[in-house]
Order: structure tokens, then sequence, then C-alpha cells
């Protein structure tokens, strides 16, 4: 659960309900009315699911022992419309966490789908979410976990790593601390003077000189000691291309650098991460950002399908629960 | 300041930013570098401002009196590449906070400016933010209070109404109710008679009817207390369209019902919003959920630009402090 | 025959054809001309042949025993620039019905053409015109006969139906005997009640209430007597939608009215009517109008290919007959 | 009044009329209901009204002394859903009429809209209508009516012409007479010899040599007789193009025929006919056919509005008569 | 080697040279610096091999028996980036060269390359170079060399068919003969009377007449002897038609004259040749001009790869010989 | 006259010539045919004409006296279809000249008005051409000459160069002599110590470094005697960007070289130029290759357009001389 809010389930009941759930519940229960509603939640395009197992945390706590609860899991493939949860309780129970569950499920499936997407896409090679930049910190960590369980082989901050249950995060070096250092050896040699020793050797090599020369330089330098090189080439400089992994592969193959890996990141998505592969591009790993961190929720609903048992739901929709063999008894 | 985690400057400092910013900072450490460093911050595209307010807070409080900032103010549109904050100070005081900040700024310019675009597409009509239910809930009080800053005239939650500064948060009722009554009229005279005399009378119309006839069947039993109606119909039935408005409105006139307003919701978007306001469709407000709140983040970077007072950047950047005449000295 | 003209060959003839052939008839009269002509008829594009049988009783009847005539049977399909008919006589006998010929087969084909193509749309479901309404009222039945060779299984009106062999015209209720009786089902009710047997009970349910309410309404009221409701749908309400036609049948099925047929109409055409196929929606039946009867006659062209015997033709055109195994001697 | 049916009031109510507005008629007849009842009309699109005033003979008629009809006049341009025609009347005096009523604005109304571009397109040059050829001959006096009404100057049947008021059809000579004579030259010299003054001497010159070539030939042999030439350039070579007349005048001027106009047909359309404009081709006059003939009806619809002077409508529309300045009482 | 310049590699290592390689051979020169450098040469896009036998004559005489030459054969089809040829020699022996190599297999590769696409779209009936009068006559018969060797049965001009081997060029007449004739079948008898026996008897029939009727014209004046017409209508007449050549064919057929052919010209390309051969067009060859002539050269681009035998290249390039299993050692 | 051919009039006559002309020469002289004949040239398209001077020259020779010529100048811009140039002369005289005089005008225009493309792109920054390398060094030095009357202030070649009337020609350095030298200062000191004074120090830096880097390094090596610096990144570095020769101003204006200059080039077309212009690029000049070299040729057509004094031309041409007040007589 969620450890960073003290009581989150009155957080999400209240502050962070929509306000007409509250009025709707002051209303029945001014009117005497708490019938056992049956509502089913689907999403609105096929994608990977997640958040539900944070969503059902909540609703178990909600419900109190009361009322019934089948769902898919975290991770499954699902079609657009198809049922992914169905709640059978009291309303008053349940009623007013709508906003959170559905906003839990929308958030974390939109990223894990754009996750699987580019990870299908690179074929095998691992990919690692490094997109924690471009959301609010308070969700940050939830993002990276989603893009692990879209396929990531790694992500980028100590609580997105221990959400998703990995050993560590994953980070190189930033610019930043090179720049600090005025010069990419100095810089590479003086990170591998102090880090533990679990901590990989990959060095970024595009910010002072050319990505080709500065490979050279760097792997001369520290020898066998280098695991890869990461190459960030920003994009008024054209971007990371395909001839350029190629060309710096030959160059450290020439040199005798054969074990140095090449690790390729900056502006990729899937189409473009599709293209190194279908290139024979030798990228041994991707580092991918927004692609997955700026990736839209994934639009869920929940309609109410039955009234003390009875088919009952509103117009357009089809009264009745659905067939849902896939759905699975959880609470 | 976000005020439901514990320690937020440290959340951000370290389990929530990336991992490399740590071991840049134990690798300077360790080598003894701690140079005043000059970072700038931009956007990748055109937007509108929000996010500075929280991060200048926390960024605030990082660098403990030392060094100087300055900075735009939230709300101010941004054009691409533009400065929009400034940071001169010892590395040490604000290099593992750039997840933490550049995160604030991306999500929150991000919906706020996807929230001006609908804003405007309304030309002058109430632009009212339902979209809680698309995010996170650790982030939907957020995402309603950039909504509001875009422009939109209220919100759903309590939460981001306080954040925003609105007296309260705006609601009709949900579907849920409705069903649960059984009867549209009865629901809407349950709900008059039980709510607060300041919550709006504004009915939903289209769960169980034809939403021309409803309208017609909740204005009679309501009278001079029904302030509006609500029209949401699903894409199943076609969405609500510009001539479902017209008749709506025409046959409340006709039936002596002028005084009711018309609220339009579901699936709206800025190019919806403007055909509606185009093709002159009697709206009094407009309801919003996806076209805000799945708005992508905009994407942030910060660039070390001097070291020790010295030019200095990477490659495909211009060394030195760019020219940024509307940056305000802040700290 | 055309059975509501006086005298259709003297009609065609004279005052509805193009002046030019009764010019040239008069100027090879005065040069002493009257060669045996050879005359070949096809069409600008691929279609289905229709107006051939009208067009043939008019040439022989003008021919009265002179000459040879060669054609393909309504209801064959045709290619572009296939000969579908061939005359051999003195040009003095048929001349002047050139206009007359080539108009017949060319509504006639145009109108069975798209009747075909929105039937293969429809794959086995019964398809009716009603297209009536939007053609002259001159033609109005000889359209409905050529949909009727395009596939559709019945058409609106008396005269349209005897032409095309069908034991009886196709119909529901309009709009405006519902709007005068203020009630759908005091409508259907009045309806069943003086309506002769075999006229079907087809209830349209789309006038006052929502389409889903009145159905059950409808379905309650007339219980076994109702074979089936009509979805009408106007475009103001964003017409007929797969979803619709999947509520109402799940809704009439929940109430047990499994043997209520659906027949859809308002606006179809062969994509849309593909559409509902092809997602499985439970149309018993489809209605088509414009698609049918404001489909463009397909152009069809005469040329002399001999004369006297000798192959002769026009610049552009291959001299002498063109092979056209498919023809039939027909005079 | 249509003059080849011989009682087409009979004709429209009955056979040529929707089966279920019959079955309306008696079934409203055994409920013993004829209310007064107010019926609106009007185009789904913008166009040219016409096919109004033989609807009003009809409905005149049809009303025979009772109730009130207001029209717009033949010629007027309409906009899409402006109201044409209104009736208020006892709904048994004209309810079975709608078929025809509709029918006859449909086709005149879509085939006048189309003249009208044409002939806006020529910019001032004459625009002779030859599409009889592509609709049934029932009907094709009546089209070219439309075109005149649409701004045609000439159309080629006797009926079509007097319809319209014209002092006669229009027409050249047909390929055929030239076939059959064997040589344009002869053809022409023969047409000149035997027809009537009145008889425009156009020649038709594409049949067997080059339309320049035959140009100076014609204009040689039959000097001052010589109106024009028709070029009609079959499209298997190129059909004509603008450079073909420019050449055509430059050839006839050089040799000193300056008075012999040029006329253009030959699968023209608005299109082709605006860039032979806008080139500045020396053409006199166009003839026009499929743009015109083959031009899709237009569709009406007729609404109830009022019943017992009540606002009453079906869903999708405003109940009660519609703002409609331009409308003039005429029954 | 090109016969018409006097000291053709005089000339190219000097005023033909860009002047840079002048200024590096002097600087170098004056360094003292002459090292063994291994270029290679590659093409930007896929095409047909042309133009090298003159670059390797060149190069040949230019080393003068020092270093050693690997290369492709002209006619080859080469991809993109594949290595052409391989020079490995004293800098000073070819540095100057390399304006003149690049530009010889540019521009004829580009121009073979053209040829063969148009042979192929041909399928096997034979296509003749037309386009010498498109390019500068310092070049035209190197182009019209270059189309033979992408396949064309023949071209032009005496010196260009001499270069390519064949026994003679190929032409009919142009325009200009017959017009100081004023009458096709004049200039094709006199043309049959005064041509030597070898000359083809290809008439050229769109001149003054309709080319179906001076075809009949040619074929009944000359008999036997005519081989064939050329059908080049202008683009002014719709350029030839498909049509055209069928009903030629058809009509010469009818007329006897089976054994004329056909040869078509006139703006082809390509694609339009495909269309005829698409539609069983009778063609019997195709001329083709601007199709080829003005093809763009293909961007040739010499690299070093080594100096002094070890690996060295510029950034973007990968160090070090390619792998060019297909080249063959010819110096 | 282009000087490197022994007799070029009997080249441009004979070896060079269609095939077609001589044979007509032949036929015309052995019937005894030698009319004054006019005959007029025009383009395809619009564009810059060049080749004039050298195609008068020729003519005039050929003329040998006889006859009259009009034409434009070089250098003028022309219209499609516009006559450029007018002979009237005994067609005996000129007629085996078409090829050649038809082929200088369009492969010199064409290059001419490509040329002239960059040129108004580049607004004022000169423009030098370099694409010698990408046609057949037979018309290279012509396609130069073209390239600076198309408004290019420099070309590669001496020949070119003395062509155009340019002092000397235009180069920096190739990649080649740096590779050699095998690092870039070291090339660029030698360089300098061994040009002569007029040779302009521009420095080509992307050969091994980065592009800022090696411009600071030569800078900084070579102080005010550098003139400028190359850059010519290649496209698997994404090209020269925009942003990097932002950068690299910035970086030399920073560590104080105001005064070198940028030279861009590098797959330049009129497009790419443009853009670098809008965006305010400090670019100082651009060197183009083959968006002038590759340009394709503008087709040029000869006709007859009288025959001793009496218009006559061919099908789809208009006879007679055209109105053409801007031609001039030249001979």
């Amino acid at each position: 659960m969620t450890p960073y809010i003290a009581d989150f389930l009155e957080y999400c009941r209240g502050p962070a309900s929509d306000i007409y759930f509250q009025r709707a519940a002051d209303t029945l229960a001014a009117a005497g009315l708490d019938p056992v509603v049956t509502m089913e939640c689907f999403a609105d395009r096929d994608g990977l699911l997640f958040g539900m197992r944070d969503a059902l945390d909540l609703l178990r706590r909600s419900l109190a022992g009361e009322g019934e609860v089948w769902a898919l899991d975290d991770g499954s493939p699902i079609a657009a419309r198809e049922v992914v949860m169905r709640v059978r309780a009291p309303y008053s129970r349940f009623g007013r966490l709508e906003t959170a569950l559905l906003g839990m499920l929308a958030s974390c499936s939109g990223w894990a789908t754009a996750a699987r997407e580019v990870v299908d896409a690179a074929g095998g090679r691992p990919v690692i979410s490094f997109g924690a930049r471009h959301v609010h910190p308070l969700v940050g960590p939830v993002m990276e976990h989603a893009a692990v369980v879209g396929g990531c082989a790694g992500c980028a901050t100590p609580l997105g790593a221990q959400r998703a249950g990995l050993a560590a995060p994953s980070g190189t070096m930033p610019h930043a601390m090179i720049l600090v250092f005025g010069d990419t050896v100095r810089a590479a040699l003086a990170f591998d003077a102090h880090m533990p020793d679990d901590v990989l050797r990959i060095v970024l090599v595009d910010t002072f000189k050319d990505e080709a020369e500065e490979s050279l330089r760097v792997a001369k330098a520290m020898g066998e000691r280098l695991l890869g090189v990461r190459l960030d080439t920003p994009w008024e400089r054209g971007r990371v291309t395909i001839e350029l992994v190629k060309e710096v592969r030959a160059r450290l193959d020439l040199a005798g650098h054969r074990g140095v890996g090449i690790f390729v990141s900056g502006g990729l998505d899937a189409e473009r991460v599709r293209q190194f592969v279908a290139a024979g591009a030798p990228v041994d790993s991707f580092g991918v950002g927004m692609a997955i961190s700026a990736a839209p929720p994934i639009g869920f609903t929940a309609d109410i399908k039955e009234v003390d048992g009875k088919p009952r739901t509103k117009r357009g929709r089809i009264p009745g629960v659905a067939a849902a063999p896939r759905l699975r008894r959880v609470v």
C-alpha cells in the first residue's frame, strides 16, 4: 500500500473523492436507501492492467468484510470494454471510492501499457525507465513500478525499484557531474574510485567531445573496469543515430574494447526503438523516458449493473452483469 | 506545500530522486568538489507554467539560505526553450532535487496548459474540471489545482478546491445515485430535500429516459428550485450533440422553464467545445475530463550553464546564462 | 411496359427524344439514305444491368419486324465497356429511340447497382428499399423495381411492388401517425386493431421516448402480437448506433421478448450496413433510402459500328462489331 | 402539371405512395382521428429549389379548399434545414401525398442545383443541357426543365423545352448521322440543305478527322452559312483540351473564319468548365450532360410540428413552427 | 576513352578538378607527406553502375603502374553504400582525380539506372533512347551509351551508337521534315525513295491529321514497304493514349495492314510505359526521352579508410576497409 | 565557345546530332526542297535562361551570314512556353543543329534555375557551388558557369571559374588532407604555412572531433589568421543543424574569436537553406552540391511555325509566329 499518506483510505474516501459521491451518499442515507449494488469496471481501450492490487487493498479495507469482489490480476492484457473488476456490496460501503479506484487503474495501466509497447519494440534488449522527472514526484515511483510491470528491466528511483521488487535502482551518471569535473575521463575515474562495486560502470560519453572519440578515451583510461558507454546525444546534434551506434561499436572493437557495451537514450519511443532493432544497431540496452512517463492514462468507467439483484443500468449500457470468464473472486 | 507527505523534502531528495543524482553527489563529495553552479530550466514546448510555487518552496528549504534563485510566476505563458528558473548555488545544495523539481513543473504545466486550451475554446462559458478519476489519487487534487490555474471555474474534489482557493468543489449527482433510486425525478426530489442550500440543484437527465423528456419531467417536478439539467449522453447513444442542446432548450422554453440552465459533459475536448460555441448551442457550462486530466506532461530540462562563475555546458547547448529578462529574483 | 403513359413509343420517339435525332432523321430521309446500321451499347462503369426488358419492348415495337437485336438479360453483372445490346436494322427504324433506350438503362442500372452493393453488405439480412420519396413520383416505382432486381427483399409503394412481382409493398408506420395519436403505445394498439392480419406488426419506437424504453413499453402492451420494433433515431440524436441495437436487444431479451425483431433504418449506406454486420449487431433487417434512390445513373453509350455491313465508326472507337460472346439474340 | 399521366393526383395518393401512409390513414380513420396538423418541409443541404409549382398544384387539388399552405418560389436559393413549405390542414387531406411531394422537390431541386453550379462556372457563356439520355425518359423532360431553372440556356428534348418555356429545343447533329453519310462535309451540306432556317448550323467535327482539319474543311465548304463547330473529342483521345480550343480558334481565324463559333462538349462538369474559363479558352458555349442529369437528388424531409394547434414533434426536432420569414402564403 | 578531349587526363587533374584537391596536394607535398592511402567509393542509393570503365582508364593512366585497384563491372546492380571501387596507392597518384572519377560514375549511373527502370517496365518490348536533346551535347552520346547499358535497344546519335557498340543509331523522321513537305504521305514517299535500304521505314503520323486516318493513308501509299508508324501525339491533344494505340492497330488490321508496327513516343516514363503494357496496348516499341536523359545523377562518395595500412577515417564512417566480396582486382 | 572540342560545330552537326535530322536533310536535298523556315524555341516550365550565348555562337557559324535570329539574353527569367529564340533561314542551314541547341539550353537552364532557387533562399548570404563531382567532367565546368549565372558567388573548378569570369575558384580543404595529416590542427597549420596569401583560411572542423571543440582548437592555434571554419557534419551524425551553428558561434564568441566565420555545407538544398535563414542561424556562407548539380534539365522544344513565309505548324500548335515582344534581333 502507498506508504507516504497517513490514512490513505480516509484520504480517498474524503478529500480526494469527487464531491458528488459524498452528496449521493448523504442523500441516499437521508432517504434510507442502501441496496446491494453490483458495479463493473472496464477500460476504454486495449492495454495492460496495473493498479489493481492497490485498488483491491483499498476496497478490501473499505468493505470491511461485507460483499464480494472479482478482478483480473495486475499485468493482464485487457481488451477495450472488458470487465476488469466487479463489486457486489451495499453501495454505502464503496460508493465514495470510485474516484480513487478508477484513478489508480487509469494512471497505472496507462504507464504499463506504454512500457509494454516499448519493451516489445526492443525485442529482448533490456529497457530501463528513466522518466521519473516528467511526472509529479508523488507518483514518480508509482509510474516506475508500472513500467517494470510493463516489462522494463529497471527504473531510476530507489522507491520505484523497491515497490517493483527490484534489487536496486538503475542509473549511470548525470551530465551535471561530468560538467562539474570538467572532463569525462576524470569524472569516470572518480566515479569508479568512489562507488561501491555493485554500481555498474557505465559512462556517459557525449558531454564534451565527439561520442566516438570520448568512448575510446574512457575505454583506454578505465580498461576492463568499463562496463559500457551511454550515448545520449542531444537533439541539437541530431540525437543518437543508428549509424553512430554502429560506428562507436566498430571503433571500440578496432581498439580491442569488444567487451564494452553500448547503452542508448535520448527521446526514444517505441517507433525509434523498433528502427534501431530493425537496422541491427548493436545496442545493449535502451533508456526510455517520456514515451512511458508521459503516456496518457487509460480511461476506466464504473457502471452499476444490478440493484438488489435485479439488472439495472443506465441508457447506453446492457443491464445485468456481463460475461467475464477471466474474472477471479478476490474478496 | 503538499500536506500529505510527512517529510516531503527528504522524500524528494532521497527515495523519489533518480539514483544517479545520489551517486553523483557521493562521487563529488569523495572528490572534494562542491563548486557554485548555475543551472537553468526550460520547457520543450509552449505552455502555461504551473508547479513553480511548490518547486520554489522545496528549493528554498533545501538551499537553507545559500545561493540565489530567479523564476517566472505560476500562470505565466511560456515559450519553448525559454528559461523559467535559474539557480546559482553550491551544487550539493540542490543537485539531488532535479527529479522532483522537473517532475512538479512537468505534470502541473501539462495540465494547466490543456485546461487553458479548453477554457479558451469555451469563450467565456464556465468550464468545470471533472477528471480526477483519470489520474492517481495522489495527484488528483494537484491536477485540479492546475486546471483552475488554467482557467477552470471549478473542480470536483474537496482537496483540489481547497488547494485552488475555491469556496467549494463542484458536482451534480452521479448516475449511480439515480440508478439506486430507480427514477430520476425521485432522485432529484430526494437530493433537493436533503442537500444544504448552497448545493446547486443541477439534475442529471440521461440515466433512464430520453434527455428531453426527462428534462421536462424534472422541471415540472422541481419547479423554480431546479437550477439546471446536465446532459451527459453516453457515446453509445452518440454523445451530446449540438442539436440535442438546442432541442432541450426549446422544449424547456416552450414549457415555461426558461430559467433552467443546461450543463454539458461527456468526452468533451477543446475541439468539441469550440464546435458547440461556434454553432451557438445554448450551453450554460461545460464539464471536461480527460481533455485536461490525460494531458501529457510538458518536458522540462535542467542544464548547468556555469561552474564557479565560468560558462560551461554540455555539447548541444550554449555555455553561459541565457538572456531571460522576464525572470524575477525569488531567493 | 410502363403502364401509365398513353402511347409510350410515340412519346419516346418524339417529345422525349433529343431533337437532333429528329433532325438527323429528316436530313437522312431528305437525302434518301436509310442504310442498315449496326449499333452497340455499353456502360461506362461496372454494374448490374437493368432496364433492358423495357428497352427491348420499346425497340421491338419500333422495329416492327425488321432487323435483329442481341442483348444481355436484366440482372446481369456487366463490365465497363462491355457490349450489352446490339441492334442491326435500317437506321430509320430505331435512330430516334436512342435517348429513351439509353435513359432507361442508365437510371435503372444505376439504382440496381447501388442496391446490390447494399444487399451484399447486409450479408444475408433482408434489405428493404424505402427511397421512393427521394425521386420524382414518375419514376419512384421504377426505382423500386430496380432495387428489388438488385436484391432488395421489399419496397415501399404498391406499384413498385407490383412491377417487381412482390406479393405486397413493405412498410411499418410513419412518425406522423404516432404524432397524431400522441403516444406510441396508443398508436401501436390502434394499428394492431385496425390493420388486416397480413400487415406486419412492426412499431416505430423513436418518436417520443428513448428507444429502449419505448421498445419495452410497446412489447409489454402488445405481447406476442408484436413482430418487431423499428429504430430510426434521427441524426440530431446520433442516428442508430451499433451499441443501441445491442442494448435494445439485451433489454428486450431480459424482459422476455426474445421473439421481437429489430429493424434498423435512417441514413444507412453500404458502408454503415457493413459496420453493423461486422460488429455483430443483432439487426433483423435494414431499411435503406438515399443510398439506393439517390445513386447516380450509369452512363450508357450507343455507337454505330457498321454501315451497310461495313465496319465504320467514329474516331476513338474500334470499327466493326466487338467480341461479345454473352449476348443473346432477342429479336 | 405533368401532362402524361391520366390521373396524376390519384397516382400519387395511391400506387406511387409509400404504403405506410395508406395504413396510417386507415388506422387514423378507424380510430376516428383527423386533427388539423401543421407539417413543415426542409432540405438536407443548400441548393436551388425546384418542383414546388407542381407540388403545390397537386396539394391544392388534394386539399380541395381546406387548409392553408405557405411556400417558397421555384428558383429560390435555399439553405439546409430552411422551411420551404408549410401545410396546415386536416391530416387526411394530404398525408398520403408525402412521398410524391418530397420526391418532386428532391429530384427537381437536385438537378437545378447542379445546373446552377455549372452555369456559375461558365461565367456568362451559355450552357446547354444534353443529359436527357442519362435519365429515364419519364423524367427526362422534367430534368431538362430543372436545368433551365438552374440557368441553362437550352435543353435537348421538345417536351423539356416546352415545359421550360423555351422557343425550341437545342441540338446540333449526332455522330450517327455523320457516320451514315460517311463524310462530315457531305453530312453538313445535306443538313444545311434540308433543315429549316431556324435550325442553327453547328457542325460536329470530330467524327472522322482531326478536329482542326475538319473545322477548316467544313468552314470552307459552308462559308458564311456555318454558325459554329462542335468539339466533342472522346475520352479515348483525351477529351477536348483547352489547347485544342485555342488551336482551332487560331486556325479558323488564320483562314478567315472569324465568325465561326466553338461549342464544346464531352464529359464536362463544373470544375472542367471553370478551367476552360480560367484559361481563357475561346469557347462560345458549353454542352453539359451527366454533371446535371446524374446529380443526386436533394433529400427533403416533412415534419409534423403542431397537432390541433399545439406544438408537437418527434425527438430530435424543435416543436412548433419554425421561424421562416421568406415563406409566402399560397393557398 | 572519351575521344574528343585532347588530353583528358590532364583536363581531369587540372582545370576540371575541384581546386581544393590541388591545394591539398600542394600542402601535402610541401609538408613532405605522401602515404599510401586506401580510398573507397560508394553510391548514396541503389542503382545500376556505369562509368567505371572510363574511370578506370583514367585512374590506370594516373597511377602509372603504382598501387592497386579493385572495382565492380559496368552494368552491375549496386546497393546504397556498397563499395564499388577501392584504390590503394600513394595519395599523390590519384588525389586530384576525385572530382572526375566521382562525376563519371554519378552521371553515367544515374542515366543507366533510369533506363533500366523504363526497360523493366516495357516487359520485353524494345525501348529507344531519344533524349540527347535534353542534355548538353558534350555528354549527349555518353548519356546514350548509359541508356544502352541500362537495356535500351537503340539511341539517336551516331556517336552514342558507336560508343555503345550498336550497328547504327535509331531514328524515324522529324516533324520538321513533314512540315517542309506539307503532307505526310508525300514526305513518306520521298523518304522511302531516297534513304538507303537499311534505314527503317517508320513514318510519323501525327503532324497534320488524325493519327488513325494518317496511318491508313500512309499504309495505303507505301504498302508492304511500310515497317511501322510512330504515334507522338502532343500533350495539347492528350498525348498518346492506350485506346489510340488499340484503335490504330484495329483500323490497320481491318484494312489489311497487319504487318505495320506501332511505335509510341511522347512524354513516356516508366509509369506510363507500365500502364501501356498492363493494359495490353499493342505497342511494338517505345521511344523515351527525359525519363532517361533528365534522370538525376547518383551521388557517389569517396572515403579514405586507411592511411599507411592503418584504419583511419572521418567521423561518421567506419574505419578500415569494408567487406566487399564482389570487388574484383583490376589494377 | 566550349574550348576543349576541336571542331565543335562539326561535332554538333554530325556525330552528336539525332540521326533523323541527317536523314531529313538528305531526303529534303534529294527532293530539291530548301524553303525558308521559321522555327521557335520554348521551355516546358518556368526558369532562368542559360546556354543561349553558346547556342547563338554555334548557330551564327552555321548560318554563315544567311537568315535572321531573335533571342532572349542569358540570365533572363523565362515563362513556360514563352518563345526564347526564333530562327528564320533556309532549313538546310540549321536543321541538323536542333539536338545541340536544345541540349545546351536544357542542361544550362536547368542548373541556373536550381541555383537561383538556392540563392534566393539564402537571402543575401553567399552560396558556393560545390557539385562538380556529381556530373560528368565534360560538363562540370559548364554546370558551374550556370550556377554562377544563377547567382552563386563561387564555384570549385578552375575552368568553371574562368568560364564564369570569376577571379579564382573556391575551396577550403578536403577531409582527405586532414586524414593524411591525422590531426585537424596540424593540417590547418601546414595549410596556412604553405598556401599563397590569397587562399582563404577556412578550416574543415568535423573530421575527427566534435565540431565545437575542434573549432576552438583551430581558432586557438591559428589566431587571427583563421578566416572561418567549415561545418560539414555527415548525415550519420545528423548533418549540420541550426543549433550546431548557433552553438559553435556562441562558443567561438565566448572564447574571443568573433571574427571567425562559419561556412556550412552537406546535403543542403533550397528548403534547408531557407530554414537556416529563417531560424537566424549565424551562417556566413553556404556550400551547395547536388541541389544544383543534380537539377533536372528544362525541356526545350523547337517548332516550325512558318514555311516560306506561310503559317504552318503541326497539330497541337498555333500556326504562325507567336507574340514575343521581349525577343531581340541578334543575327
